[in-house]
């Protein structure tokens, strides 16, 4: 039994964690370099995109084989990827100096944006000398590593249960370039649940797998994509109670970088039953959330279950038109063969569809495999955010 | 030694071959049922979609395990796709209603249109009462099977050599659920070449693989997908003349597809070269087709060679960053590790993009697999488009 209790400050929501965040020049005039650091070495757990080009921060961590650290540093507005040694020699230039300004423990860079042009050191060195390293600001930080995204995405929870109590928090930037195939663009979640280190990774990847491996803006599998979990191991812990709210914090943010994709307007739940195994409702549920025809449908507010069906039969999986069932929220549009859609169910799916958020299930009616991923509609404002990106 | 001219009428440029299209009102005003018949009875070979809800007259076709007809009764609008045992049954009824008006072996039908909505076979049977069956119009049938094509796809050679003289020719519609997993939307070719009835399927099978099953306007797969190959034998036949024939039809008919894309301001050609394979380069190729950040970057003209990266990287092929080339036409922008992008090479890239028709050539540098994928932009009016299709 425990009890899971929203409170204040995200990653700074834990005793000894400092961040912050400062205007160093890459956007116009808005936080861009960030910090998180604190008082002792923190057990470290993290995944990475799988894409192949990863970037130098990411090669930077794997090369180091990081475990513990005290210090990252994080920036917005380039990604240090496709840099090659170069990218990485910045890392270490820029790691070097900041040791000269605090007590670092194998500091981390970590960073996003543009791919393939090498970072600006000056103007990174010049926000490290800006840094107020006992701000407690996780917002100011949240905010530094925004591109595209409108919004903070930040959570923290108190957990209390006969284990005794621990605090968990977590910051995320999304908006563009999201399809994780690990983690999404950027996650950092701090706690003081003192997780056995031998724990952490398993319970990463496992929570990973239902969030934001779970969502999709775009299909676009990014060179950044990174989560850190990060503890001081100053609280208790309780292996049940921890997953709950690493759960709750990991889901939160996922959601809130598909409630903020690029121009979304919507952000909807695919729920895939009934699929041969787990695998096949993951496939058929992700190529829902990335078919371009859904998600105009989407945004078009028409339920064109046509669409639906038809990506399902192109995923891949196993399925049956003789099968498969099809509802928007309790409205049911095609039930194993049957064609229900006529004007009324028409126009009560069509009023589901005007709602900025809700679910769509889809059960194949063959196994028992289930999975639910979350996505976008695409509209003209995603064409122009990423027709002008650069421009 | 052959020789390949292009001649006029399309489909119709085979004696004996006739077509046509009739307004039965599915479209506001504009022909949207449309025949082609032959007076002998054709050999014919056939590829359909992958998608796993093959629609109803695909199903009818390979239920009856037609290998030879003389006509093909086509109607837009309308997919008859999901529409189960129903969707069948209305196909019998309207060809056997069209036995009474003219001799038949074995019809085709042939749809595309809406998914899950049954045929209106009242409307399908006056329009059958409206043929002029005696009349030779390629263009009509193209115009026939429209949807959200804005212009008419047709083509058509005579091919002489030392062996002697057949003609080929084709029509084909595309514009939206465009991602073949065997063949485009609907593809109709005519020949009078002599084929030997076990060449017909491999020789169409293989010319596929590298014209319609290169293209892709966003990433989903019909119901429907279609490519017929009919001939009439009355001419001769060399293979070799005729696989350079057939090639020239499709690769016309599926770039003019790709050209014609829903909202399609470009028509891009991804040469990979490079890879470990030809299956790997297929992927690569395939995945900067269907990237939303490429195709919006596209768009914008933004020569973000950043993205085409990343989309290599994500899509699974073997890749390395300090191998990989990246080019639009002849201008280099990243060249294995080296990033040559600067403020005249963006600007000279950029010319470049605001081609109507262009190639973008990336070099894996592992082996020496080769493919040739070609995609267009994602506009605004993609996006309109496909909100608004049904409303």
């Amino acid at each position: 039994m425990f009890r899971i209790t929203p409170i204040k400050n995200g990653i700074c929501c834990i005793d000894g964690i400092y961040a912050g965040g400062v205007k160093a020049g890459f956007k116009k005039d808005d936080y861009d370099v960030g910090f998180i650091r604190s008082d002792t070495s923190l057990d470290i757990a993290y995944l990475f995109t799988t894409n192949k080009f990863q970037a130098a921060p990411i090669k930077y961590v794997k090369l180091k084989n990081i475990k513990n650290t005290n210090f990252i540093l994080a920036n917005s507005k380039n990604a240090n990827a496709l840099t090659g040694i170069e990218g990485i020699k910045d890392i270490e230039d820029i790691l070097e100096f900041l040791s000269t300004k605090i007590d670092v423990i194998d500091p981390i860079m970590s960073s996003t944006g543009v791919i393939g042009v090498r970072l600006n050191k000056d103007k990174i060195k010049k926000a490290i000398e800006k840094f107020d390293f006992n701000e407690r600001s996780s917002n100011k930080f949240a905010r530094a590593i925004m591109t595209t995204d409108s919004f903070e995405k930040e959570i923290a929870f108190e957990v209390e249960g006969e284990f005794g109590k621990f605090k968990i928090g977590g910051v995320a930037k999304g908006a563009g370039m999201i399809n994780p195939a690990m983690a999404t663009m950027l996650c950092f979640i701090t706690t003081d649940a003192n997780i056995p280190q031998n724990e952490m990774q398993d319970i990463l990847r496992e929570i990973n797998e239902i969030t934001f491996n779970a969502i999709s803006v775009d299909g676009d599998t990014s060179t950044n994509d990174s989560v850190f979990l990060m503890t001081t191991r100053e609280g208790d812990y309780n292996k049940e109670a921890f997953k709950e709210a690493l759960k709750k914090v990991m889901q939160k943010l996922a959601l809130d970088i598909v409630r903020d994709g690029e121009g979304a307007t919507k952000a909807v739940a695919f729920v895939v039953s009934g699929a041969k195994n787990k695998n096949e409702a993951k496939m058929a549920a992700k190529a829902l959330t990335n078919s371009l025809l859904v998600k105009t449908a989407l945004f078009g507010e028409d339920p064109n279950w046509g669409r639906i069906a038809s990506t399902i039969g192109a995923s891949g999986v196993e399925c049956d038109e003789e099968k498969l069932k099809i509802s928007f929220e309790n409205v049911i549009v095609y039930n194993r063969g049957k064609i229900l859609f006529d004007e009324e169910i028409e126009k009560k799916a069509h009023e589901i569809m005007k709602r900025r958020e809700f679910k769509i299930y889809v059960d194949l009616g063959i196994g028992d495999g289930k999975f639910t991923a979350y996505g976008c509609d695409l509209s003209y404002d995603y064409v122009k955010i990423n027709a002008e990106y650069r421009t």
